[in-house]
């Protein structure tokens, strides 16, 4: 398993939206995140600035599972709702959510 | 079970200490850190200016088993160390640590 953390900026005048989507997250959206091997994903808001994400990866490769979630239908409508909501911080060339690194883990 | 998320700055000058103690923590800390009903505890580094800590509590006293940590000799001992490495973001007044909203969590 291996866990994973990320940040991006939530745009204030579009914070309400997004926390909206969030409460009445589409089914097909969830399916396909377990589909993925995403296990335990939570969003955390910080400051109505800022979302913290933290999930669980249980497959056996990441970059294949996310192109899968990549090309699934009803995530591609989601995510055409969620990203105006947000904007990136840019910190890594191409990123999106910026993945941070682990420091500490304890069980 | 509650998940706590949570955020605070790190001061440059003082990281790589910071990362030299969580690379091996004090048993005695992590010990207590059980003891108080803390599981899957990770802290996350972003961009080498905050930390991102997620934790999982299981018991049913959150306030007790935080204040039975705080008198833990050892876990002050520890705090010694790491309290000078870090600085709250003043969000709230009295925080060390900044609490996070869930706004969105899958199993």
């Amino acid at each position: 398993m291996r866990r994973f953390a990320q940040v991006i900026r939530v745009k204030p005048e579009k914070l309400d939206y997004y926390l909206e989507l969030h409460r009445n997250p589409w089914s097909g959206v969830l399916d396909t995140i377990r589909q993925c091997n995403i296990r335990n994903y939570s969003i955390f808001l910080l400051d109505n600035s800022m979302l913290f994400a933290y999930f669980e990866y249980i497959g056996t490769d990441f970059e294949a599972d996310m192109q899968k979630m990549s090309t699934d239908p009803e995530t591609i409508r989601w995510w055409k709702e969620t990203d105006p909501c947000q904007e990136s911080l840019g910190i890594k060339a191409g990123e999106w959510w910026h993945t941070m690194e682990e420091v500490f883990h304890t069980d």
